[in-house]
């Protein structure tokens, strides 16, 4: 199950970078969509650790025909690629996601824990550890909104005890061994008290920074580990001065953490 | 935002059924998994008032490629399709799924309202308003551990009231006027419970009667408007008989409520 984990963790060191490309292209025809994703991966591959592809490329390019194309690129770069598939369905049709998805060359993809495990997120689990492949669960996401499911409160009728939602799926992400756990830059708070559940045991994932509001350092303070950063460097001029600009910063706060670290012990 | 639900109540009354084809075909490649669908589709047409759609077919067979051509054939055939994605990600890639799933022939889709409204659901209610095609929101899941996410109970910190989760989902489908709510039909009791919130405004779609369980007459008796059914007719050896003997039973037990209320009347 920890392949996926000690693949990125490998990337990571190689390329001094945490910064992972939420590589959401949005142009006016597939053609356009498909060119520009491979200029962009090209472009930044240097400074980014992973790749992570959502239905921008899925739904208008297909899996088998240009997103399985991307993905070998990413292969050539030697760069791990990430699904944000979001998976939410019963046990079955699970299985189905997550055999295409790996099958076209996805190291890893995004599940909801919300789904449950018996005949839920299990098979996606089997599936995975089977073909050697990651699952990443969503615990807190980076909108607006995300109070309204993400931040409800969750009564325990067994114990009387109440928790809010996010604590009941970074428990089961503890739980499930998952290999990673989404939570929004935009809410460092919420980082800070799902990395005290998780610890280095499951790696936060944080989306958001940038052009959805959320903030490079209050999130790596907070605990987040990889940043998942898409608008912010898509959608500019230059990616590739961006994608190495937030490399730079993070690494800095990172530094900053590590040797503050090393000064109190 | 009512035009998919007019829609769909003219073939209802025009075909005499209230099946919705689940056409979850699997098969060892994609030419079999395109050719097979048509074929299903082409056999119980007669039967069904609509076709679903899932992960079976849009991974293996890309959006615009086969997709889109099971789509024109339901076209011709005056089905409506329905997309279960289980949409449930941020605003913008929520609007990216919709414009995507309508501009291939898709009448609506479905949603998952864990996600909750600002930037989260409402632009793809948005987007359904704007193309004129539907919502249709999760309720309760018909697998297994439906009871984790979609039975756990929710805490009111501003009222002291604790609701089940199904509840306050069905009470957003109300508010957020979808076209229709998912209950399974392995679990009659949530759609009674279900059906007292919505009444007629929000129909009840309903999954997993036979191979996942659920009991046909239980569901309508409970208050599912259409039945989806997949696996019991794409995988026996004679799709069409299956299909018209579940319409048939289905209308037997339809007509035997209508029968009593005229006599309680």
């Amino acid at each position: 199950m920890r392949r996926f984990k000690s693949l990125l963790e490998g990337v990571e060191r190689k390329k001094n970078s945490r910064i992972i490309l939420a590589l959401d292209v949005v142009a006016e025809n597939r053609k356009k969509i498909f060119s520009r994703s491979i200029q962009i991966l090209d472009e930044v591959c240097e400074y980014i650790c992973a790749l992570k592809i959502n239905h921008h490329l899925v739904l208008p390019l297909g899996l088998f025909n240009g997103v399985k194309r991307i993905l070998d690129r990413a292969k050539d770069l030697e760069l791990p690629a990430i699904m944000d598939c979001k998976a939410n369905d019963v046990g079955s049709t699970n299985r189905i996601i997550a055999e295409n998805y790996f099958k076209a060359g996805f190291d890893a993809i995004i599940a909801n824990p919300f789904v449950g495990w018996e005949d839920g997120l299990q098979p996606i689990f089997e599936v995975a550890e089977k073909m050697g492949r990651g699952v990443i669960l969503l615990v807190y996401m980076s909108h607006r909104s995300a109070w309204e499911g993400y931040g409800q409160k969750i009564y325990d009728e067994n114990t009387g005890s109440i928790k809010p939602q996010y604590v009941v799926f970074a428990e089961k992400a503890l739980a499930w061994k998952a290999d990673g756990a989404i939570v929004g830059a935009t809410y460092p708070e919420k980082i800070s008290e799902v990395h005290a559940i998780l610890g280095k045991d499951v790696p936060i994932y944080s989306p958001g920074v940038g052009v959805q509001g959320g903030d490079l350092e209050r999130a790596i303070l907070a605990g987040a580990h990889y940043l998942i950063i898409g608008r912010s460097i898509v959608e500019v001029k230059e990616p590739a001065e961006a994608a190495r600009r937030l490399r730079d910063a993070s690494n800095k706060i990172i530094n900053s953490i590590d040797c503050g670290m090393n000064l109190g012990s």
